[in-house]
């Protein structure tokens, strides 16, 4: 089974680290590979970096396509362009913000949220009710580091989430979901700190799309998913609209 | 006071259709523009091509930022890329389908929505529970013509419009919502035949748009719409960085 | 067009200022006139006197209708009598609280109120769950200044005012309505203070009102809003069963 | 214990059959009182009429007051005036659609309404969500029959109200609920010919008054229902300015 | 009329407290008789204790339909087996929590809650839901003392009560609802502390089982609540299979 | 990796084809076991047998600590006494309906469910609240087949539930469920037949637990489900208590 982990920013350090949270859960046998676009924003951090994140995203779900990919993971808290990239995917499509809501909802009664910048928790909380969890999320709580300096030491990142993570615990949740790919590898540590469960997106994403793969189960297609009508693209997206006939050429990372 | 009509599409016989909507009921000194990018689909009718469409209407509300306008509408009844435009405009932005459940609302107790395609009715919804409305939404239903045969007089669109919206009635709602831009030129004529109070987005929006502006008011500022951070954009979207500082020179809409 | 702006307490002082907010905010054109019953309370702070405040709205109505009035604001954030006036105008009716909520909603994504006696947060938070709402109020803070105090430059309300928006902020929502008819001249410059958008509900409804007649649209009429049957009033209210057919004489406001 | 059961029209006929209707379940040693006023519309079929039944139910209980009444029924199924009666009596106050809807709470998941006019549902449905019961309410259905023709053994209403309560439980409604005062005298019969529980809201409501008093409890006076403040009113409704302090003298009906 | 108050667990004095608090309030002419199973949990405060008290519940209820009861009250805030009790008993059967939560919510707009152990406000929480009371429940507050220790007067349990009270009114509710049998003795005096009406389950269930009773409401059978099909049980519950046709031998109780 | 899944009724053969079908989706390394208690009834199909059912489940959790088991399945779509068993489980425990639920909110936006007999519908309707899939659930659908009788090739069982499952599909949903672990032999050829994502709880159950041990989580120990306190238990149940110390006795299945 190949699943392939979609980090939409175009930071290639943060798509290791991405990678080797997904590989270290995978299940035997299957094969997990990490990837970046190279169009669009370094980081995401707002609504205008998570639109324009997306045509990369779904170039490499294309490029994935043609690979023969069982599975993909959209590995930023934002879930960004999850429902377009379910239409043109033969395998299912899981975000991380989608996954770790539905692991920590297995481990209790409610489960908070810590994530990196307050700006980005409206998007969270509407995905949470999007997904069906409101009534299970108790907070959204922001440590406030901006993604791209979670991965230095000096940041005092962990120390924060542990903090924020304690807070959330204090007000009545079962476990906490860490909301964001780059912090991805230190959940283990911050979950032996606070003595609750902590749930990473990006590990709970790869063992739930595995899991839907050995189900035999992907995306519906008789209705909103099915595949996108054959339509003319224009301009600077031309090369996009061949994407659904799974062939792709555009840009630098076909 | 110019308000700008984004059709996020490049078919232009529409935009030329939606700006015709909008100067319709713009009040006394109100320039209203009706603009359409050049890069990204067609039309609109799924998750994909409305992902693929942002872009073409960033660049567009940036070419408005350096313009002066006062206020944005974006024209296409899934409000693609509404909470990334109103981060990077400087005036209010708003969504046809926001403004025509916003109007629908103050008519009565409860609307229906009629709309092109059974596929896009999942967007809708969302976007209803999204502004507030779903429990006031009684139906969303479809008429299954595309959105570019809507202009094609032997399509039969009003006709099956008029039928749907007499569906949506029967159900109790107290107004009708038409789902698409490219309705907007029916929508008084499909009130008379149904004989109740029938919303267009486009116009609903444009009168909205105005109405804000003459309030003073804009998209707050102190949080989640805050301006995006600066941040570098690879390849094909390398050109967007520049936009929050409101000049763009990408692609040939610029 | 006319646009008849409706106080439902007998204070005129209140009128004046309320007619005067709604006057700046009018298009080109539009004719402002604010107007308060003969009958009823001297302001509204309890359900008693809201209760007590719509056979004196009513009648302002059938009035209104006599004079060939195109659209009506009621000017209390309680918006009593909505519904009743709704079945009796010809045009549309649009509440101050229901205006309010619906121009801060296109603002960002959550707003927060404050209003005068925390005893009135109940019916507000009720007229945000009817009107869709609830979802999108963070909270709803009382200064604790009763109506007609306001107006006393000694009871330090702006100040009060400020403090409470602040306190909006810090929970987390993008804009503030102001939650009384009565604060309605000193929005602009509460919003300078806080530094983010403040919305008065006199001025909002005035707007939304002159956006239905714009669009050509008014109450839907074929279910809960078609006109009362004729029928039989009694004692002190019998001559209200005429209002139906437009002409009234009862009290001192005929 | 004194119950007195306001119907908030004026005529008497209807006042009779609700009195019998809340005398036949009253326990011992309970004395059930049932008036109606003498201002206001002679049936309740509207958002307008519900608003002019207003002050003279409000008038009764000051009335109730001044004779030392223990508790009140409000019988008129859209409960009007209920929070402002709240305000001015000193024992709980009880509608006859909210005691509808508690007692079929709790015979069952869920329950149906079968009402009078089709116009009256909106009001039912804002109700059912006031009080709590959106999600427990299968539907609400209307048998046509104006309230003033239900007491005519001609107009079929029996027959009617049997035929739409069989179509609730045909939706898995475990109880039906009467959504008309009117409607009391067959309530009976109704269940006996549909083989499932049916809730009269006048004897619920008489039942649950009585439960109150029994426990000792009545509306909490610390916040939004404190006793109104004093205050001048004007015109046709100056009377009613002193019913807080319990006396009243304005209209027939003192 | 016969009701039957089961505490579902086989603590005799707190069966004594509880028999007493239904007693007092019982109308003139009905028996309230309070018994306990005598298999089971010595208290419940766990979902592993409610699971296992609902043998031992079920049996009382067998033994009570051998007795002729007309209903029942299950006298424990978690609100064990109702389904499961009603789908067996022929008269209404009624929980504890669901008995507060109905009279509470009609003494104002919102009630509290205050109840023993943290760990048991989940699941008051899902039965506010359950019953439709989620809107209007403020909050959910623990005093932190045990079942057990409630009796014993050096617990200091009625002050602490007390305390979380009065912060449940600072909050906004307009009343509270103690979450526990074992409080119903000092109800009275805890509403006198603090001004506000408190509602002591027990009490209110057995006035609303008698309610029932006497409007001749019981649980609707056609659906869910049906009696069970008759089906083999096995191992140490065999005696239950014939609980069901109204004779029970199993266990020390019957 | 050691995963138990517990039939909570006592059908032994039943017992056989649910593990057959949690076996097969079961990664490479993970034994599968299905067990059923002793005690309890044959089928459940009722409240009543449903709360009979739970001792015997939580004497197999105690008996799967005992055995040094990872995680359990609950395989029956009530998903009975699941919050018992995470507070004395010590790996994680997930229930068929809500494992069912869980992969089918990933196959698109909503999902309907087809189960056995229609008085099951209201607790699995209670089962999509509590886990916050109220709103994706389009509807729930029965078959009117008992339980034991799907396993008899003369049911006609496997064609109802085809025709369920397409009126599922034409109703709008994008995957369905079936709500009985008595339908997982026959779960891929429906979704053969239909053309859509169909789910087996029990398959889907088996995978999700695997899930969460490999990514080493379980149930939140810090409130509502840490250990019960010790308690003594009485009668039949006695020896129950000693359950949360891991070891059992009472019973054949010990």
């Amino acid at each position: 089974m190949r699943i392939r982990v979609v980090n939409p920013n175009t930071t290639a350090s943060m798509t290791r680290t991405i990678g080797a949270a997904a590989a270290a859960v995978a299940g035997p046998g299957t094969v997990v590979e990490a990837v970046n676009p190279t169009m669009g924003p370094a980081s995401i951090e707002s609504h205008y970096e998570e639109a324009l994140a997306v045509p990369g995203l779904l170039e490499q779900i294309a490029i994935g396509e043609r690979d023969g990919v069982d599975a993909y993971v959209v590995a930023c808290f934002g879930d960004p362009g999850l429902d377009a990239a379910r239409e043109v995917a033969g395998g299912p499509v899981i975000g991380i913000a989608e996954a770790g809501f539905h692991a920590a909802a297995m481990l209790g009664r409610r489960f908070g949220v810590v994530t990196t910048l307050a700006r980005t928790t409206g998007r969270a909380h509407e995905l949470a009710e999007r997904y069906g969890f409101a009534s299970l999320v108790t907070e959204i709580r922001a440590c406030e580091v901006p993604v791209l300096r979670l991965e230095d030491p000096t940041s005092g990142a962990r120390e924060l989430v542990v903090e924020e993570c304690r807070a959330v615990l204090a007000g009545g949740a079962d476990a906490v979901v860490l909301g964001c790919a780059g912090m991805a590898d230190f959940c283990a540590e911050v979950s032996r700190e606070i003595g609750a469960p902590v749930v990473d997106g990006v590990a709970a994403a790869t063992v739930l799309a595995e899991s839907l793969v050995r189900l035999g189960l992907t995306t519906g297609r008789r209705g909103e998913y099915a595949a996108p009508p054959a339509k003319p693209m224009s301009g600077l997206l031309a090369g996009f609209e061949r994407l659904p006939s799974a062939a792709v050429t555009v840009g630098a990372g076909a």
